[in-house]
């Protein structure tokens, strides 16, 4: 029977894609991908272009990334809308995302838009704050330590117990929030122990292992994480 | 030049390795993996073992499971040891790691004592609760949500702060604590958000969702995990 695929295609190295994704892209007959914002190929796309058919019907769609809810989910319901009518005519279709598929993908909202109407399955993909500490070779935890995710957004006060109370803290979207976060580490004395990351795993990756010099009026990427580690020395 | 890579096999099917991870497996000359318990091929093994040369050396090592950090210290160095040996002969080196290498894992031992000795790469994996929540196909985390992974042995204030912090809060380890936590959900009404997985990806799997009919007296397998989904309704 047909079915939809959700496909994590791991940060950014066509390497890191999971055998089973493998195996899956080169079975469907359908591959639905978000569309880039500046033309060309999106990120997702690049990574799995190694493993796909030469006949492999392709579907870019837009997701508009704004603020309106409305907006976005007029789009998700359309493209759901689609993916099923392809699934019910037969096809099996594959969706791809940066990452791991049920970590802050936007896949999760196609997903519950195309549940119980056909078949799904999903496959996990590496997500990019475990691969920046794999290739920093920095353990995230280790015996009874613990972590905690949160985008940067949050309030002061969870961030704030969460650097606290967790060996390990790993800070999304940092950019938007960078004052914030500063004060925060500079607060708790951890500048030192943090570690950031601009665009894991893509081109115009950058590594800073240890903030002391960032200032609050650094422009960072929009992809730019920062990783905690209260515990480790480097 | 020779080099000791260590891999995250993933959590349990030989599928979810990465591309990565296969093609180093396939290009090395020995590999070290840890023994099993009671004699036969560690699951690690067996994950990757379609993937392996015939002709490859396999050294199985004992890693002792036991309180004394004298007894795994003295282990963890002739294993390492043993490893920067083979690489400055000119062996490529892997050590297999269930889930991914810098998630509570042995490995983190071994390459703080193999670093500096002999090139190291290490190569991520899939964690078990990231594939317990692709396998559920329920969201770790979407948009501003934020999650905590920490052992059920931790103190019960941690716990209890990061149940009322957390979107999601997944417990490592519950077998040993099982009443502390039982305590802990019923007092915050979270016993239906939450799935036990025993033996996650093992032939023995085991999945509740909801934990309402879990009693203090269950016997847990050793790898339990509870995942508590504070935002889902399942």
């Amino acid at each position: 029977m047909a079915k939809f695929y959700g496909i994590g295609t791991g940060p950014g190295d066509s390497d890191l894609l999971t055998v089973k994704g493998q195996k899956v892209l080169n079975q469907v007959d359908c591959l639905y991908t978000p569309e880039p914002k500046k033309g060309g190929k999106s990120l997702a796309l690049k990574i799995v272009t190694p493993y796909l058919k030469e006949d492999l019907e392709i579907k870019q769609r837009h997701f508009p990334m704004v603020n309106t809810l409305e907006t976005k989910q007029a789009a998700w319901d359309a493209i759901a809308a689609e993916i099923i009518a392809d699934v019910q005519q037969g096809k099996n279709v594959a969706f791809i995302t940066l990452g791991d598929p049920m970590i802050y993908s936007t896949y999760a909202y196609l997903l519950e838009r195309v549940q119980g109407e056909v078949e799904t399955e999903t496959v996990a993909g590496i997500s990019s704050f475990t691969q920046i500490a794999n290739s920093l070779q920095i353990p995230l935890v280790m015996d009874d330590e613990s972590y905690a995710v949160l985008p940067a957004t949050k309030d002061e006060a969870l961030i704030k117990a969460a650097l606290e109370m967790f060996s390990t803290v790993i800070l999304m979207k940092v950019s938007v929030a960078l004052p914030k976060i500063l004060k925060l580490l500079r607060e708790q004395d951890l500048l030192e122990q943090t570690i950031l990351v601009s665009d894991a795993s893509m081109e115009t990756e950058e590594i800073t292992v240890g903030i002391q010099e960032l200032t609050e009026e650094a422009k960072l990427s929009y992809f730019s994480t920062m990783i905690v580690y209260k515990n480790r020395d480097f």
